[in-house]
């Protein structure tokens, strides 16, 4: 019998719990999962009564360690930041443990620690990081193991909302942490072109964007991520010309967003006060005093908005309300702006009992071989079963459900603080993916 | 006897130290310069016999107590952060003490006590702020006293460079502290226009500026300050509908600086390495990849310049050899972009021993008056003498040395942590600072 902790039962616990659930009979598993809400807990692991609850709260030392002590392995889906809490726990107790977060520096500190006690703390094995790396690394060892010398390598994700469920002007609901997509990209995105490293400051980002045709799906809008030279070396690729990892979203959001950075709407530092605040009032807050024009006009002409974007950004803004004089109703007094904006697109882009999500990632490789050029394209679309199950959850949920699946038996030899990008890790993990329809389609277009 | 103790014999510090210098006879006041480097001190006052010089460090406790106990007044002219330091030195040993700088929520924090210890500590009295708030509130005082309704109040200063010696594209060179000029206006602006407050992000500044003529200096223009709504309450004007206080610039500076603030360049975060970096390759670093076209026009396309301004602002980017392949040579391994652009701009807007700088301050006050509409634009126009007496020097140490006289006479009336907005100090600050060409020009303009 192993035992198996899951600590964080939110939006993405979804789908890993009901792999474990459903997998445990036949692997002789007892899956526990606590979290700092035990209704939570209950709420999610109600149909599976093999299952138990606990509550957790990482600050709490002697219960924490105790509840750890008591399994075999951890899988932590808290927030990213109080990870390294449950690593010194495990490092202590002497627990493997799995994130799909970022190694942190500090994370990264414990390696030495978790080699000598002969542990996996496994992170960035969910979905992106995760599926991309076991997907990028699956084709680049492939086509390096046949003498390609690759020149450039630009991969996208993104969590979008599947074309069945599209229903508004922005092609956009939010089907992660709303937080995280008004706060996205801010800061210097780093990438590398033509052996020239590059900065875009957050004010260029959704205005340097990609276009992407993914078959069947239609034209997508890449944007950079903050930081694509640190996998430089992690995917073996110190002289590469070009590499850029960046997030997805359907056609016209990185235009329409641009608005709102433009005129400072997702800054998250001032404090604004919020009482009786109107929608056309918050917008206007952001533009020159125009008494002469309409405000969606002084709107229109502050962003210098081409004529040909005009009806689609008008449309998109329109049908977030924001030059009515209704009342955003913000539940305290005061907020920033970027905490407003959340507010407002939180009553908007809500995703339905019966909405469907979609994970669309690509990756282009370019590469030399025997004096050709040649370009790979892979691709992967997950549609979501509805709103529990999404994408989003099945694509983080489960390369983690296997990945524990994968060390409970004794499968990996690596040890340490660890990235899935070696085949004894991206092999099994990418095959039995397929099985939950988690397939990519690869093409070679030159 | 009177003792005074002057903190910080920076670039700032001449003219005050000259005023003190040549007033100490009359006053039979005994003048002190202190600063952590004692030959600044030493070649500050070497045409002063009369006045000592001291070393200081705000860290050594017990010695700058010492010091500071040995005098009956402390003019701090130390960086601002450490004022507060001082502050808490002249609390406990019973000292009064001036600084030009803002008053900081710790300085605040302080008026009870040094109410209560009967002590004045008088802040904002340099140029901007200080001059800004003696004439303002003149003004202010006067037409209110007459029944002015003031509706609208703009304010803008800046230090800039003689038109005799303006000789390059941009109309500017360093008269004061480079880094101060290089992160200027980082942050979100607020003001008020209509009633509506107002929020410009750092992006947008130097985008949002208004012009104004300067009879006999030719065009200026003004970008918002950080906070003009801190001075609502301040200047008594909490009915009013428009309030803004900005900094000025010559005409064409703004959209160039912008093309820096656009690409990123003005970033103080990001690390980036230095090493055999070429203003080319510096330069390329902020835009996209474009190997089809000149580095020139790949600029001027991705800040999507207009026809008309392209070879203004060229002129300056060329004038800056941005675009050559010359070596920046920056002293340390790495960098942030605006530590970068700063050492530039250093080999280039360099204030030459015979330069004389320029400050300039506008007042535009529009008020309703028995029904009339009325408008007072009060300008200040102040030249230096050369690159040591400045016009920043004297316009930030004159009104120090003159309110350290009143203080040091007993004229000054109040009591606690004050900024300079009371008759009884406008009145005699403003006076004797027209005996030193410190003369603001007021018209009536409806």
């Amino acid at each position: 019998m192993k035992k198996i902790l899951v600590l964080g039962a939110g939006r993405s616990a979804s789908s890993l719990i009901r792999y474990l659930a459903e997998n445990a009979p036949k692997h002789a598993w007892q899956v526990s999962v606590a979290d700092a809400q035990k209704e939570l807990v209950l709420q999610k692991i109600q149909s599976y009564p093999h299952l138990t609850a606990y509550d957790f709260d990482v600050f709490e030392a002697d219960k924490a360690k105790k509840l750890i002590g008591e399994h075999d392995i951890v899988i932590s889906l808290i927030p990213p930041a109080l990870h390294i809490h449950v690593a010194r726990y495990c490092l202590e107790l002497g627990k493997n443990m799995l994130t799909a977060s970022y190694i942190s520096k500090e994370m990264q500190e414990l390696d030495a620690e978790v080699k000598k006690k002969d542990l996996i703390f496994l992170n960035e094995i969910g979905l992106d990081p995760g599926i991309d790396h076991l997907s990028a690394m699956k084709i680049l060892d492939h086509i390096r193991a046949e003498g390609a010398v690759v020149k450039s390598f630009k991969s996208f994700t993104g969590g979008l909302i599947a074309p069945e469920s599209d229903n508004n002007p922005w092609h956009y609901k939010f089907t992660w942490n709303p937080q995280n997509v008004v706060l996205a990209g801010q800061g210097v995105a780093k990438y590398l072109e033509n052996k020239q490293i590059k900065y875009i400051p957050y004010h260029q980002l959704f205005r340097r964007i990609e276009h992407f045709e993914v078959e069947g799906y239609g034209v997508f809008e890449g944007y950079a991520n903050r930081d694509s030279l640190g996998y430089q070396s992690v995917y073996g690729l110190e002289n590469i010309h070009t590499l850029l990892r960046g997030t997805l979203r359907k056609q016209n959001y990185c235009k329409a967003w641009d608005c709102f950075v433009q005129m400072g709407m997702t800054d998250n530092v001032t404090i604004m006060p919020t009482q009786n605040l109107t929608y056309q009032q918050f917008l206007k807050t952001f533009l020159p005093e125009n008494t002469n024009d309409t405000l969606e006009n002084t709107f229109i002409n502050y962003l210098g908005i081409a004529q040909e974007k005009k009806t689609t950004i008008l449309s998109q803004m329109t049908w977030l309300e924001l030059f009515t004089d209704k009342n955003i109703n913000y539940p305290k007094a005061e907020a920033t702006p970027a905490q407003i904006l959340q507010h407002i697109l939180e009553q908007k882009w809500v995703l339905a009992p019966e909405d469907k999500d979609m994970i669309v990632m690509q990756h282009i490789i370019n590469f030399e071989q025997a004096g050709d050029e040649n370009e790979i394209i892979s691709e992967l679309v997950v549609i979501g079963e509805d709103n529990i199950h999404t994408a989003m959850a099945k694509t983080v949920g489960l390369p983690l459900g296997i990945a524990c699946k994968l060390i409970l038996a004794g499968e990996i030899k690596s040890r340490g603080v660890l990235m899935p990008i070696d085949a004894e890790m991206y092999e099994p993990v990418l095959k039995e993916l397929e099985e939950y329809g988690v397939i990519f389609k690869e093409r070679k277009t030159k």
